[in-house]
């Protein structure tokens, strides 16, 4: 498997655009994307969980029934969600790229991200359409991620290539983090495109459980959105035998997916609202993957340690605290903490209680803009990574913002 | 019932006093704080659920197993929590103040807060005993209220008058909220004695009722510490024929606790950390009481919109999406929201979609420092209400700033 330049457009049979059609008043920002394959495809998703869902997820959901897609379209500068005719809007908006792309409405996957609680005309939509499918083209896959971004700060795509069953296959991704124009909902969209030949079963099996090990371990500030969505589009053109059970193959794929979804879960991280550096919380030593996960998160979820990253306080005190009430069932007296940079590694604490450490050290190590949180529960074999931001004033004052 | 001024010298029988010893470096602040019963009582108490748990929280749990209690003994500055040597630190700070006021040890009630993972020094304690003693009065109530302050920036007490069997009765609490000198970990301690006569079963059951109703309504950031414990001392000095069962006596008692309680739960809300306003959710109309609690905290937890009310920005979205991820089940599409304060009540929600309202109204009544989200789930008869503050630049700062 290699890493390799480049999002959406790496997979065999992909193009891509994104424009700015009017949805978004600033007219630098592109607000409407187009991701399309050749031919239909197999295409899992996963949903927020949120009990408020955004009405295109609806739609979606619908659409994917039966495993298959060709198109992806997308809006931002508005969310499409708690509409009374968000419903209506996302068919039309399916139907309308549908009919110019002439494809099944069914084959559409729907989106949309930006504020919620305001009607989305379609108007812009359907003006902008024929520009946003003339444009289409295996180079546009940067435009396709400049036109989901609300106020992510970088533009984020991954790729990798991997061989399946002899034959050279490409998994590609765009993401969009948590960010509004006029703040609202911070919602996670990420559109995945491969060649790879596989069943929309196995797909949807690789997919959820990626997915767990690495979106379902991001936390920018702990609320869960209406409107996050990730969907994975393989269109087969890569030529393998198609991957329709679980074998050496699927095993490959999944690894490959995982290391995109990855990927992009970090650029996601890094680039929270506000954010001035990467927390990532490795936890080895578990009894189980649910303990794992549990305290990896809780650690990147707190507010206080969020707050302290940003000071680049070694306060390991609240990693303990996080741990704690993480509700995971562990020993405390047996944990061990340490933190981690480019700077180098220092140890903070020891079978729960704290160790001498130089302050000026840990400061050096904090400093830095990614920085890992090492957790050893020392009570078993089981790992798991979290991935969050720091706490920063300018969170604050994006969240804070009057809409108007 | 009434209400009256002052708090935990209010009941009979009861002194107290504040001093500062030397725990904290800045001289001006009070750190170790006493109250004292004139005759051994009933005690409750509830402790933190955070599997770290502070020494002196265990040391108290230990005491309080024949469910009497004479003395109270807090230190700020220090939580005594993740050191090695904390469980006998506490025995023998128990131990200096019972020898020194002539109680026996298991009849002391022993709690500390401040930063974690520093040992605490039993020097500055056992030379500030002499004073703290000596100056005990039932004038110094205040004096008591400010020695467990860490960041707090208001004194919190609260007390009332309530006839039971005949008898005026009185309870009285104090109550640190969320803060620290060097940023640690937010602890919350509140103390209430009573002269009501009610056994150790009844008071608990009482507490732990009002607990669930009020302070575990509360949150400032979603960090549960270490060391929050709540204790209630009844010395029975006020003569009511003693509470021993489910009565109207008994129902008397746990509203009147309930109101004090509730009081200071506010207080601590309104005094979070870098907090600008207080938020009070209202939740009506819920199926049951869990779901109304459920609401209800997830509103004031969410990041999102503790910055939006900071910023005075009337974004029910974020309402909505809260209660979305909230785990509570309810039906989204019959959520009415408004906001309410003392500049007057608007409805920026009905049946879970968004309704026409003026911003400029909007943001006059949320510009005030104690606000209402009123919340209509529409679909039973059952009420909770919860409080939080807003997220603002002063918490990042207070929590961002490095310890040394």
């Amino acid at each position: 498997m290699k890493k390799i330049n480049g999002g959406v457009c790496v997979p065999v049979g992909f193009k891509a655009n994104g424009i700015h059609c009017g949805i978004r008043k600033n007219k630098v920002k592109k607000d409407l994307s187009l991701i399309c394959s050749e031919k239909v495809g197999t295409c899992a998703a996963v949903y927020t969980k949120n009990l408020v869902k955004g009405a295109p997820l609806l739609v979606t959901k619908k659409h994917l029934e039966n495993g298959k897609a060709q198109v992806i379209i997308c809006n931002s500068g508005n969310a499409n969600t708690c509409n009374a005719d968000g419903i209506e809007i996302a068919e039309k908006m399916s139907s309308l790229i549908a009919k110019a792309l002439k494809v099944k409405t069914d084959d559409v996957v729907v989106a949309s991200t930006g504020v919620i609680g305001q009607p989305l005309s379609l108007e812009p939509i359907k003006a902008g359409i024929p520009e946003l499918v003339k444009g289409l083209s295996a180079k546009n896959g940067k435009a396709a991620a400049e036109g989901i971004m609300t106020t992510d700060t970088v533009l984020k795509e991954s790729a990798v290539e991997v061989t399946l069953g002899g034959k050279k296959c490409h998994i590609g991704g765009i993401a969009k983090g948590s960010g509004m124009i006029h703040p609202n909902m911070a919602t996670m969209l990420v559109f995945i495109t491969s060649d790879a030949a596989i069943s929309a079963e196995m797909l949807q099996k690789a997919l959820s459980y990626e997915a767990d090990e690495t979106f379902n371990m991001i936390s920018i500030d702990g609320d869960t959105s209406t409107n996050d969505m990730v969907t994975v589009l393989a269109n087969g053109m890569a030529g393998n035998a198609s991957i329709d059970s679980v074998n050496a193959d699927y095993r490959k794929f999944r690894e490959a997916l995982g290391v995109v979804m990855a990927d992009l879960s970090r650029k996601i991280a890094k680039d929270g609202e506000g954010a001035t550096k990467l927390l990532e919380c490795r936890v080895e030593g578990a009894s189980g993957r649910r303990v794992a996960r549990t305290v990896a998160k809780a650690v990147i979820c707190s507010s206080l340690f969020k707050a302290a990253m940003f000071g680049a306080d070694a306060n390991w005190g609240r990693v303990l605290c996080a741990i704690g009430y993480s509700g995971a069932d562990v020993d405390v007296n047996k944990i061990d903490v340490s933190f981690r940079s480019k700077a180098g590694l220092i140890d903070v604490c020891k079978n729960g209680a704290g160790v001498d450490f130089s302050e000026d050290k840990a400061k050096k190590i904090l400093l830095e803009d990614e920085i890992e949180i090492l957790i050893n529960l020392n009570s078993g074999k089981t790992r798991a990574t979290a991935w969050g931001c720091d706490l920063t004033y300018d969170y604050v004052k994006i969240n804070g913002d009057y809409r108007t």
